[in-house]
């Protein structure tokens, strides 16, 4: 195998490949990537099993093959190349890879391609394709919602269901649930339902970090799902389970409407948030009575924090307390300069939303307290 | 006690107080801030009994008195008020620490005065008044070369040398030895040496780390040595003992020279000792032939690597060994486009020092390698 290519293409396509390496690989094989230059490209691969991902960059293929090199030090390597143009061999008869550019020369041990686990683009399953800039909108606005302890492995991740042309991403640790809708340019005929680890949209989060808006083509099985963008194909399992019917979460009526401004009450929540951070609900209080908002902490091996700020309220004061991160999170995504928290009392979970977004809600559980 | 004063000076004194504070303070106290209202001024005081720093902020002072509060609520809580006007206010018959700042007010917790190990400026001690530029340039050029294990406690500090005008810094790790040399205004009529914890170093760099020279008063005894610029006075406990005659680790003849790009030489380093990073001594290979360097190495369970770069060589040919973290440290430090190494042979201590500069110079002894 020998190939010619662009420093700065190679370095990014190795490092999304590097993030699907586990940092404690299960075998040997895995901590490696998967080269195979042929044609006039450069095919890499790298998974840990649980995500995979493929990626292809434009090359000058003297001599095809493939051959599997260390992840981290052909990372580390490539980036620290003085020139913009690389050129890898490998020579089977001394199993070494011969990475050089300008005056450096590198070489570095193999590992053989046929014990490396290849990622084959899935073939069959419920195919759509949907915008990159709603994709990553959905991820936005619900994955930070998803559980981070492993009691309840459907939680770690968020479910992405689809019916007809509407796809919605919904993600809850069952005391927080933050809902969003989007559009596809598919119509699906069944509802279909699907669990992705929260690692993996985060993954997909990340790729898509342009500004450009594009297509990103999507299939999905039972049990797994790939993307496909630009020259990326990536691939994950799925959590296996019956997602809890999370309608029934999201309650419909409320007595009681605020409306706040979103930079104010973020910047208070998150000051009067610092005296809660170490009690042990990291509980703030919210009295809305008299066109204002009281917020206040109480943490007895600390001391106390209070602020004032104004508010539109309908319907009749009330206090209720919620754990503050609960609140920051959301209110981080919000995109417009107020946003709406409808309750109904201080047991009953409440509702924030957009004034004119009708596609996300978040719906959160206050804390009990004694008074 | 009841002062107010602008919250970006006193995030900046707090900030700076706050790095005295150990992260696991001996006793409760020491986790504490200590401040002190009187007159036109807030004096603020933190100490882990190693280091110590007092700080004086303006203030428009209403009742004076003393308190100490949480360093670490303290700053977090300061950092985040809303407006430019702080206030803050201690109640003695609730024991209660009360800032505010805008519609934000919190109260912490607070701990006596008394118990607080006040610290006490330096009355007696040599004396000498420094340039910030000249004591941050020691302080750059050196301290990086001490020991980070705690088996030479002495070799943990750098040594501070004062004699007649001169004022020289030393650091060692017993394998690599850095030297500076500057002036100071006074005339020291005896030659009198200080071990300085690396950490005070470090601290005083960041302290001094603004782009106008100022002056920095210094005092020192046996044991104790305090720095005072602008509004902050830092103090210090020294490493005892006495430090080694660093004259004898230093060569002075050479049978071989040779000169080097800065840049070229510390960018051939870092990228050939990617691969020898792994192995157990971070070893690369010289070899200087021809008027070029062959910079190599070579890692049994990674691979290898190696460049070619010109040099100007004086005298006869010679292959010799490094850990590549001292040579890139040191080259990190140099301030023209080239540099010189001087060697004798391939097991002696080899020199490492600037064209036209005859104030600094690094000494660093070669691995032995079997061939």
């Amino acid at each position: 195998m020998k190939f010619s290519c662009l420093k700065s293409e190679l370095v990014q396509a190795i490092q999304i490949a590097g993030r699907s390496i586990a940092s404690k690989p299960q075998t040997p094989i895995l901590s490696g990537i998967y080269l195979h230059a042929e044609k006039d490209t450069l095919e890499i691969q790298a998974t840990d099993y649980e995500i995979g991902v493929i990626l292809h960059v434009e090359a000058e293929v003297e001599k095809s093959g493939e051959i599997v090199v260390s992840g981290r030090y052909f990372q580390e390597v490539v980036r620290t190349l003085p020139n913009e143009e690389v050129t890898v061999q490998y020579d089977s008869s001394t199993s070494i890879i011969k990475i050089s550019s300008g005056k450096s020369t590198f070489t570095l041990l193999s590992m053989k391609a046929d014990d490396f686990p290849k990622i084959r683009p899935m073939q069959e399953g419920n195919r759509f394709t949907i915008n990159s800039a709603v994709l990553k909108e959905l991820i936005r606005r619900t994955t930070f919602a998803c559980a981070t302890d492993e009691t309840r492995p459907l939680f770690m991740g968020a479910l992405l269901e689809l019916e007809g042309s509407k796809v919605r991403m919904v993600a809850t640790n069952s005391h927080r649930l933050s809902f969003d809708e989007g559009s596809i340019e598919d119509e699906i005929p069944k509802l279909s339902q699907y669990v992705i680890p929260k690692r993996i949209l985060e993954e997909i989060q990340h790729i898509l970090s342009g500004d450009v808006p594009e297509k990103v083509e999507v299939v999905c099985t039972r049990s797994e799902m790939g993307f496909s963008v630009h020259h990326i194909y990536i691939t994950t399992r799925l959590i296996e389970g019956k997602y809890p019917e999370y309608r029934r979460a999201i309650p419909s009526e409320f007595s009681k409407r605020v409306t706040l401004s979103t930079s104010d009450f973020l910047s208070a929540v998150s000051r009067v948030g610092l005296i809660a951070r170490s009690s042990e609900y990291n509980t703030i209080k919210l009295m809305f009575n008299m066109g204002e908002v009281h917020i206040y902490s109480d943490n007895p091996v600390v001391g106390k924090a209070e602020e004032t700020m104004q508010a539109v309220i309908e319907g009749e004061d009330i206090e209720i307390a919620f754990n503050a991160s609960y609140l920051i999170d959301v209110l981080k995504t919000i995109n417009g300069d107020t946003f709406i928290m409808e309750m109904n009392d201080s047991l009953k979970p409440a509702l924030v939303r957009e004034p004119d977004n009708e596609d996300f809600l978040y719906v959160i559980t206050p804390v009990r307290t004694r008074h």
